[in-house]
């Protein structure tokens, strides 16, 4: 008998078009040094934190402005070749791999912040630039940009992916945050969709058709986004709970009373392990609710004292309070290297990541049972969830080399994603479909929406070069 | 010299479409009493709140399921006759027009409120369902649907033209509020977009491609939208200003400081006579902003302090508060009813109606410059302003009899527009394009954005039968 297989839709294969060598050179002529063959850069640029594995592309383009985008895309769409914008390569899905060829546009010179209006509580910036240095350009204003998706993502590929993070139960997901955006079309011309007005009925909703189209329909290269006033107090607290379904049902009883918690993310005792031995912290080894609350001091005052009560009618205990920056920062970092934690814990292993998102009445449903399934399969995984949003991630550690851990890991994934559809929830919270879940956005959405979604491709994209072979096969 | 004319734009043509008797027969046939094509019923939903006029469709079906609506689309489509969706008639800009002839399909015998989840916060209703059914029917449950556009609109109404209104400072708009739709599609498919999760990254974003897209992309047959917990305290209140500047001042100081305020809503002096006259009220006649807080009985009282030191900074006096929900009530209808006040203020009269949006900081210049314009046109006008949002309505009063009034008015309009669009506005910020605002659109968004919007439209209804010639002409 043979061992169990991966299924045929996750061995995406290679179809690499041909790129022929005259374009290379043109790219060469018109970038210079912003153009490399080399296979080192190219290697660089062919891989992301996916377990997908694909020769590279052809060659990299290191765009440093809307005209180095546009002419790239141009001078690629002549010869119908593939083209897949990079910004830090922190995908976790396999949008940056080169399945059908092609040539990497790499946004990460692109990282002016353009214009701050502070008054207005907008800022506008190039793709490249990362979340963390935005926070930093804007920190004098007073104000902050709130999405955090853990890694220090550009804010092209957050826009690109829909990506959310921990500060989303407040504050929304990308879809909420971008205004507005610049956008190098299939053809290489230069389209602006939305304005800097907050709300508006003005035709299709272009902004947010590119936010989430993960460089299928254009390459993005302004990017308009929301500033918030940085909260006047700050408070943060863990709070430890003898079983996870106490920690699950907390969180489930804090949105359904309206709490406006700023962050509520949960880790289970296993990954409370592992963060203490990769952070050498000393955190209460139980479910814990990791917490933060913005607002004047007397309404954190007030959202705390309200959490504090759900949370002992749930049995929670060991309230660790941080209202220093200091404190805050070390707890956070705590909870933001819990994926890093999680692969150290296994030397040599890699994460197969899961990233459903389900109503939140239905979050203890779905990830009881997704845990449970996981400890019977005897495979080293982590959790972490940004449980507010009913959104959480798994983390199998598969070894590499043994081909039966990797199929295990994605029958769990798939189990579990079946489960969060049948509870009315997505396949992916905030990761993006990419090369991963193209099969289970087709369960989720259903032929003739995934159709409606091609047709808009085809539409837009008549000769299939922007980041070919993502979301759906085509 | 001849008068002055209206531009061609604004006098869209009638280019009905053959509506061949054998689709009246099967239309008949299949629908029996649902269907009409009496004159009475055909002209009352040949118009709407706009200035247009156009002859009236064909006939009318009046849909009961998602199937009566696909069956509708599908006979249509087999003739390559239009289908223009109608709810209860209260757009402003022509949307229900039968420009290019076609059939209407009345959705508002789809008037079930489907499944309330109230432990999630959403419920999924039929497009029939009017806003102030919606929230009768969530009463009980201690939630409620915060959008509010002034007319007791159909949700089908409101999310395809992705309107707001008085709350959308604080709750956002349908842009921010559905959840999920089902579709049908051109060629009379029936299709979801989205799931009950409150974020998501699974593909190209349809809900919201759908949401605002008027009509033209899809028939919605039933909406999931999210609902919020009904607020432990509210307080509404009145403040009264010597000038219109100071009192835009103070919302643009309101917004900047972060305050979450619940509604903040703009009269000007002119309008607040016109109010007293109408609804019996003795408001003091200057410039009035009516403001609503939501939180907390603490957070709630924050807020009010904040926002009194703010006002009087900006020379606010004769607060007035209203903490019962009858005096709520009756300051709310004040200002709901400031269109029909404006309306009467000049008999035989009709409304053009501007609807710019600004960034906050832009809107004293939007606004007074605007008003000023109007005053020394001598057209009578009412101003009433979502201001929080940077959003104001003007209405100028003309006399439908006196050509050149209407002339001048949508000159101002014009002037207002072009004056938002400068200070990085929109044309509409909640009304929609319809029939009035092509050409502002092409002046906003540009001739690349507009022609990726027609391609869309071409992609997904390529025999343009989706309440054709509306947002842009094709």
């Amino acid at each position: 008998m043979n061992a169990p297989a991966l299924p045929q839709h996750l061995i995406p294969q290679a179809q690499p078009r041909e790129v022929p060598q005259a374009l290379l050179d043109a790219l060469q002529a018109r970038f210079g040094e912003q153009f490399s063959a080399a296979l080192v850069v190219r290697e660089q640029h062919g891989r992301d934190e996916s377990a997908f594995s694909m020769p590279p592309p052809a060659a990299v383009v290191f765009a440093q402005s809307t005209r180095d985008v546009a002419d790239a895309v141009r001078l690629a769409a002549s010869d119908r070749v593939p083209v897949i914008p990079f910004g830090v390569g922190s995908s976790l899905e396999g949008h940056l791999l080169a399945v059908q060829g092609g040539i990497s546009i790499d946004v990460g010179r692109m990282s002016q912040v353009l214009s701050i209006n502070a008054e207005d509580l907008t800022v506008t910036v190039q793709p490249g630039v990362t979340r963390k240095q935005l926070n930093e350009a804007v920190k004098s204003t007073g104000l902050f940009f709130p999405i955090d998706p853990g890694a220090d993502a550009s804010l092209g590929g957050m826009a690109a992916t829909r990506a959310s993070g921990t500060n989303a139960v407040r504050y929304g997901t990308m879809r909420e945050n971008v205004l507005a955006l610049e956008v190098v079309t299939a053809s290489g011309e230069v389209i602006r969709t939305g304005t800097r007005a907050k709300k508006s009925s003005a035709g299709y909703d272009l902004t947010r058709l590119m936010v989430g189209s993960e460089g299928t329909l254009g390459v993005m290269t302004e990017i308009t986004l929301k500033l918030y006033p940085l909260p006047e107090a700050v408070m943060a607290a863990t709070c430890s709970f003898s079983s996870l379904a106490d920690a699950v049902n907390t969180t489930i009883a804090i949105i359904q009373m309206g709490v406006p918690i700023a962050r509520c993310e949960l880790l289970d005792d296993n990954t409370i392990r592992m963060v203490n031995a990769h952070s050498k912290l000393s955190l209460r080894e139980g479910a814990m609710l990791l917490m933060e609350f913005h607002g004047s001091p007397d309404s954190v005052k007030e959202q705390v004292q309200t959490v504090q009560d759900i949370a002992s009618d749930h049995g929670g205990q060991a309230f660790e309070w941080a209202d220093t920056p200091e404190a805050r920062t070390k707890l956070w970092t705590a909870r933001h290297n819990a994926y890093f934690a999680g692969i150290q814990s296994r030397p040599g292993c890699r994460a197969i990541t899961t990233d459903t998102c389900v109503p939140i009445s239905r979050l203890a449903d779905a990830l009881l049972d997704s845990v449970a399934e996981a400890q019977a399969a005897k495979l080293p995984y982590f959790l972490v969830g940004h449980v507010g949003d009913g959104n959480f991630h798994m983390g199998y550690l598969i070894d590499p080399d043994i081909p039966e851990e990797r199929v295990r890991a994605e029958q769990l994934n798939s189990q579990l994603v079946e489960r969060a559809l049948k509870l009315g929830g997505t396949c992916t919270g905030e990761h993006g479909v990419g090369l991963h879940k193209m099969e289970f956005l087709r369960s989720e959405a259903g032929d003739g929406a995934v159709e409606m979604m091609r047709t808009i491709k085809r539409a837009l994209d008549p000769d299939n070069i922007l980041n070919p072979g993502k979301i759906f096969s085509l």
